[in-house]
């Protein structure tokens, strides 16, 4: 077996989604999947319709597409991406070849890494951060090294202060990118304030000249749609101008269906040509009858009607799950969790002592409780910031209302035990 | 830009699929692209209101999935598999696990060329073979090395010569996999003998225990549906008795619909993981809504007959280029082809002096006339056999009876004025 097949090995996501199908009786806080009674059935059923009613429609989306995806979808995704980030009149400077279509944003993310990452290269990241992500990397024999956050994110003086050792040590040439999910993070659910945004964009375009070699920031905003409090923030792209620092990562998958596993980049110019000829080797291109179908999910305003039905479903999933957790964990010292204005998760942190992962009593008393969730540790690159054990990922994704109340219940008695 | 993005650089498919967009006046003999007319409209539109009818089936088709794919439709594929290649009495044999669906079987081919291969190593191919495959390769940093063929495809002696060359070399601990296209191959449109397969296999098993490695057989069978004539041969997997040799790749792209982009694998025990760990890094899983699709397809019983239609209608196009290369190029020294028994493809060797690539004339002189092709030149890997740069693949999936007539006429006329 090859070496990347090795660096390949154990992925965390793996492990995670089998263990819903090995113990089907536990109630999953764990896996970041969409509520399951959400799924845009009418739409996808119309959608379809609509595709196959028309035969050169149909015909068209049965047959190989281009490379980097449906043009039309692509144009949609583009305008959207620009009126969302307030920047609507700036499109001159924007063209729909910079869009790829890919299965899920996670095939974006893995291919945006392989053009980027040798074996040895450095990615920045949250400490902590999508537990995928670091699979991924690690696949390419790069190193992800943690940055530190604060209830805000990223910290952007962490983040050059990271930079900055590492040029002392003579690694500054290896950094390549900074990868950040900027709305309702996984796993925190922290989102990034404008000001923060413009602040990392910056830090990645003055050690870009410092390291004499383009440092990216790969913005995933993978769950920007799901918001249900507080204001809406421009992507990482609106900072900048140049147009050579910022990957924005998106999908369909938790907006309306992950079954349909679209999901897109918009790339700057460098990255354009590497990007498809991966895309190229790997695929020809994602599905074209799924990206016909999301087109005419789109242009049949069937989209945005699913999302407000979304984000009122969740916001009382989020609202649940905190009323639960302040009921059994209010009041217990160095227990906290701090509530997100969208996205599917909390973090929850707990006393210093308590190790919630694979070498911790607590899975397995939450097991034996009926639940499981993500230990922290998955969250935290190998290098850089310490991997904080006493911390949890909840996700109130999947489970209904009473799901999500027992599910905290257990945990709660599961801690008691663990504490006592 | 990372070394293997250099190396994914100017994958010849991207370049030869931009072509009909560039030029769509031009009628492309090139394209390995399915006939638009036969598109399975019907299949699809029924199996999209039998998978959306049943909310719980259409829940779970819009819902992420298992990495390795839906497994009903994996039983059916190692099903089909063992009852067509005459293996129904071993299926205890066979796990479900060793299957795994993927976007077409060319991410399959990916991922398995990922797993075996690092950076130097070594794939045995034939000369001629499929020209993306060879970019996959590279991509990886791979040497494709091509091996001799005749009328009946890879020769045997030609394949164990070139292990004993790399032997002496000291380089046979490079070889990891031979690489075959089975059934009416891209581009020759030759399909080995049963004798030939257990040949190759043997071939392999007894140079990995020379060189204490595996060398794997990757055995493409892409094109297996679409047999017109002949008799069925089993596929590799039927001589590989230790099932640690033979990896089968199908697809539903060429015998359905390549818009659907579901292919898959069939694995050898070691490859099981690492493809799987590759696949959770690259996108979780392949879209589980299209899988879903593809099992009501085949449980509705409307894949057979589709296959029944598309053997007709090829069939009927072979024939039509067949007679028309007949009237406009038989009887001229030095140029021939081979009646194939099955697939897309006709392999045409023109007269010695004739160079049909990037940088001989006939390809201009063609576009002049109206059409195009794919020159030999990208069918051969860059070692091993000499480039045959007279040669032409022609494929007659896309056009209609007219536009083979029409196509093969101008090609003929470009071929005069070159001779001339």
């Amino acid at each position: 077996m090859s070496q990347r097949s090795e660096w390949a090995e154990g992925q965390a996501i793996g492990e995670l989604m089998a263990l819903p199908l090995q113990y089907p009786q536990l109630i999953s806080l764990a896996a970041g999947f969409v509520d399951q009674q959400s799924l845009p059935l009418d739409a996808v059923r119309i959608a379809c319709e609509a595709v196959m009613r028309d035969p050169v429609v149909a015909q068209a989306a049965l047959q190989y597409g281009a490379t980097p995806g449906h043009p039309p979808l692509r144009e949609w995704l583009l305008d959207r991406q620009l009126s969302q980030d307030g920047m609507q009149s700036e499109s001159h400077r924007f063209d729909v070849s910079s869009v790829v279509c890919t299965a899920g944003s996670n095939q974006l993310l893995q291919m945006v890494s392989e053009c980027l990452l040798d074996p040895g290269d450095i990615v920045l990241c949250a400490a902590p951060t999508y537990l995928v992500i670091l699979g991924t990397f690690r696949n390419m024999g790069a190193r992800a090294i943690g940055v530190d956050t604060d209830d805000e994110g990223i910290v952007p003086e962490a983040l050059a202060g990271r930079l900055s050792q590492l040029q002392q040590r003579g690694e500054l040439g290896r950094v390549k990118a900074i990868y950040v999910v900027s709305y309702f993070d996984n796993p925190r659910g922290l989102t990034l304030s404008a000001e923060r945004r413009q602040q990392i964009v910056e830090i990645a375009k003055r050690w870009s000249r410092e390291a004499n070699s383009q440092i990216m920031v790969i913005d995933d905003a993978a769950y920007r749609e799901l918001r249900y409090t507080g204001q809406e923030v421009p992507s990482m792209l609106r900072f900048d101008e140049d147009r050579d620092t910022v990957v924005v990562a998106g999908t369909f998958s938790k907006p309306f269906s992950p079954g349909m596993r679209v999901g897109w980049g918009i790339l700057p110019e460098a990255l354009v040509d590497p990007v498809n000829n991966v895309k190229s080797n790997a695929d020809f291109g994602s599905p074209n009858f799924n990206q016909h179908l999301m087109t005419k999910v789109v242009e049949l305003g069937l989209y945005e009607p699913h999302i407000e039905g979304l984000r009122s479903l969740y916001q009382g999933k989020l609202d649940t799950m905190l009323s639960a957790l302040n009921d059994c964990l209010g009041g217990q010292s160095s227990t906290s969790w701090k509530r997100p204005d969208g996205g599917l998760y909390i973090w929850l942190q707990l006393p210093d002592g308590i190790d919630t992962g694979r070498s911790g009593s607590l899975l397995t008393r939450a097991m034996d409780e009926g639940i499981f969730y993500v230990p922290g540790e998955y969250c935290f690159a190998a290098e850089g910031e310490p991997i904080q054990k006493n911390t949890i990922r909840l996700s109130f994704g999947v489970q209904d209302d009473d799901g999500i109340r027992q599910g905290v219940e257990s945990l709660a008695r599961a801690l008691q035990d663990s504490l006592a």
